[in-house]
């Protein structure tokens, strides 16, 4: 049993001036007031310094090694950028994603991070380090043949739920563009079969939708529908460019979107419609997309753009607080990944929980911890990570990984590839 | 003479892959190539440790001390905000303010903000805490009487360009809705009178407009132009709602637009014409805003908001390069302010530099510099802040404050304020 004490408490739900967490890798035994814990509790004690506790951060979509290609072809056009980046994507060995993927975790471990979903390739690169690191996460491959999407299933049936639940293997489907409709349906089916979820992009930009529409006469979100996928567990991601239908159709089927607002603005695509989606009934979960079109892979900066970018396109300061915002980018992400025990500190719960140094500027001078940790915060003032029971980052400290051994593999590796 | 050794240099116009820097408090000596310094230069070597040497951030438009009021009344409605701001700022002494300055100057200087153009009360407390600390100031009040304007004669001859020119004292109104007619054209006249510029509030809110159309039967824009304001270096802080003859007169002009975009998106008031504006021939500058209405002084991410909203609103990817996005944030943030020798890392100019850590997790895998530091880096990557020839801060230590001092006085007044 480890006990956190010291801290100023946000479970999610309430709030607690001096509060302290009791829980090991079976869960949280208790959260709330310090001043409520029995002496006789015996067990390992972490000092939290004071600092702010709360439900960590889940990146609900991003392509995690992609952090090799950090800087290639910013400022360009989609179809430049991809000439630049595809080509370099079609070198990978295997080894190479994993050492990519390795440093991004360990960027996502240290900004408060404890999940993420992922859709890249070469997935048992990324189980490997999924598994090495001790984070959660939520994999799937980009598919865009019957192919890919038959390999999800020895992934799914090797891996699904390993390492106490840590591990989540979805079907994954490139895109509409990328795709048709035999192979959509192929994804959906087998998914449904397998009894798992499926990961897809949807809507992202405009000429996206237009392609859609002329190739199949509708827009990619009842193109989706009509194929099955929004009848299992979804991670759509992006859903920019929606029509009134669109929106009402994936609050129906209260499907998961992982909004990705700084890589909408970078790539030109814009603004969600986050709010109507919230209204229609779908579930806003946040992500980063890959450290390529971002370029950072810091939550906490990502969730302040999503509130302010919700504030400022409707003309309203109160269109989303901090309480919900945080709600979105924690419970709805883990949610959205199939983690569906975390999210918030409290009693039956995961023991998932992140503490923000209290002696950060960002922190001063603390009137409102929900808003400082939106609007003030980066990822850079987490101090200890602490996903599933365990602790990952700590004071400075990574204790899962060798952080100077995973920074020279992934700059070796971009050396390799000729990126730098 | 201080030799900054072993960077990667980014003049602002110019990239020098392992760079130096020969400078001392009467400016820069040489800027460039390493390779190329003579051997013969005596000077006290500071180690760069490979990070990459840029322009500072120049913070355009903030009130420093309401770091006391980070979070605040967040996610409230103006009028709400005001009502429970207000009453606060109406308790301040000069001791507070001094305080309260004294922490906001610490955190920009942490974060790699050389100057800033500051907007409020008591101003000898906040000439006081720019003296000592050795940063760059343009300090105004924000008048609405006579009395406001008079109080900046003596102030501007006793202290504009002081410090070895790191003061500047402009003249301040601080709005179209808080003044009338006579106040503005009596500020205007003083400020030309006395050869200073004018920094000012304007066009905010689409509510600030409609009231402005009511009064004057013309915007904002329209008004201080009227009135000769416009006339003077100006410092317009906001304009976000403009017309497309607002824009053109702000262009004409050729008006410092003191730009804060995520001000803008959490009081709900949209996205400022940045595009049109420089089209028109204004100078964007960039700026946070208080803290309490951000709630960050981060220069580096509000670089980054303003860039992503460009290219997001207009759909296109390339409507700000990082480059040009750094030109904004620093030279012409330095000369909006009225330091006109300062923002280019070359022979002539006035030292300002800063160095960000290349070992960040932001700035892996390097790339491209400029890229880096608007899309990846927070100003917690910043380890080394040169000013005018002084180092302020490096590698964790502040040079001119003490942390700790500023920290617990600080505390102490937000208590004081009945704040925390």
């Amino acid at each position: 049993m480890k006990l956190l004490k010291n801290v100023r408490l946000y479970t999610g739900e309430e709030y607690f001036e001096r509060g302290a967490v009791a829980f090991d890798d079976g869960g949280i035994v208790y959260a709330g007031a310090q001043s409520a814990l029995t002496d006789g509790l015996r067990a390992d004690v972490i000092d939290g310094r004071g600092g702010l506790c709360m439900p960590p951060m889940v990146n609900a979509h991003t392509h995690a090694a992609m952090v090799l290609l950090r800087g290639v072809a910013s400022d360009e056009n989609l179809n430049d950028w991809l000439d630049k980046v595809v080509p370099i994507e079609e070198m990978y060995t295997p080894q190479m994603i994993h050492d990519g993927t390795m440093l991004a975790i360990a960027q996502m471990i240290r900004t408060g991070t404890s999940a993420f979903a992922d859709m890249y390739y070469h997935m048992h690169s990324v189980i490997d380090a999924v598994l090495e690191t001790g984070i959660r996460a939520n994999i799937t491959r980009g598919s865009s043949s019957r192919e890919g999407v038959d390999s999800h299933v020895s992934w799914f049936k090797d891996h699904d739920g390993a390492a106490n639940g840590n591990l989540r293997v979805y079907m994954g489907i490139h895109a509409e563009y990328t795709s048709d409709e035999d192979i959509v349906s192929y994804a959906a089916d087998t998914a449904a079969s397998l009894g798992t979820g499926i990961h897809v992009h949807v809507s992202e930009s405009a000429y996206e939708v237009a392609g859609c529409v002329e190739r199949h006469g509708c827009s990619p979100v009842e193109y989706f529908d009509r194929l099955g996928v929004f009848d299992l567990p979804t991670i759509a991601a992006h859903c920019v460019h929606l029509t009134g239908s669109d929106i009402a159709l994936l609050g129906s089927k209260h499907v998961n979107i992982a909004h990705c607002p700084l890589s909408n603005l970078k790539l030109g695509n814009g603004i969600a419609p986050v709010r109507d989606l919230m209204g229609s009934g779908a579930a806003i979960a946040v992500g980063t997309d890959g450290a390529s079109s971002n370029n950072s892979l810091d939550m906490f900066r990502e969730t302040k753009a999503m509130s302010l970018l919700a504030k400022g396109s409707l003309n309203d300061p109160k269109a989303m607080s901090a309480e919900e915002s945080l709600r979105c980018a924690s419970l709805n992400g883990y949610r959205a990944l199939g983690f569906g025990n975390a999210g918030l500190i409290k009693a039956g719960m995961d023991a998932d929980m992140i503490v923000l140094d209290s002696a950060s500027f960002n922190m001063f001078p603390g009137v409102d911890p929900a808003a400082d940790a939106v609007y003030s915060a980066t990822g850079e003032d987490v101090i200890l990570n602490i996903v599933n029971g365990k602790v990952l980052y700590a004071f400075g400290e990574f204790k899962t990984l060798d952080i100077d051994k995973v920074r020279k593999e992934a700059y070796a590796t971009a050396r390799e590839l000729g990126i730098v």
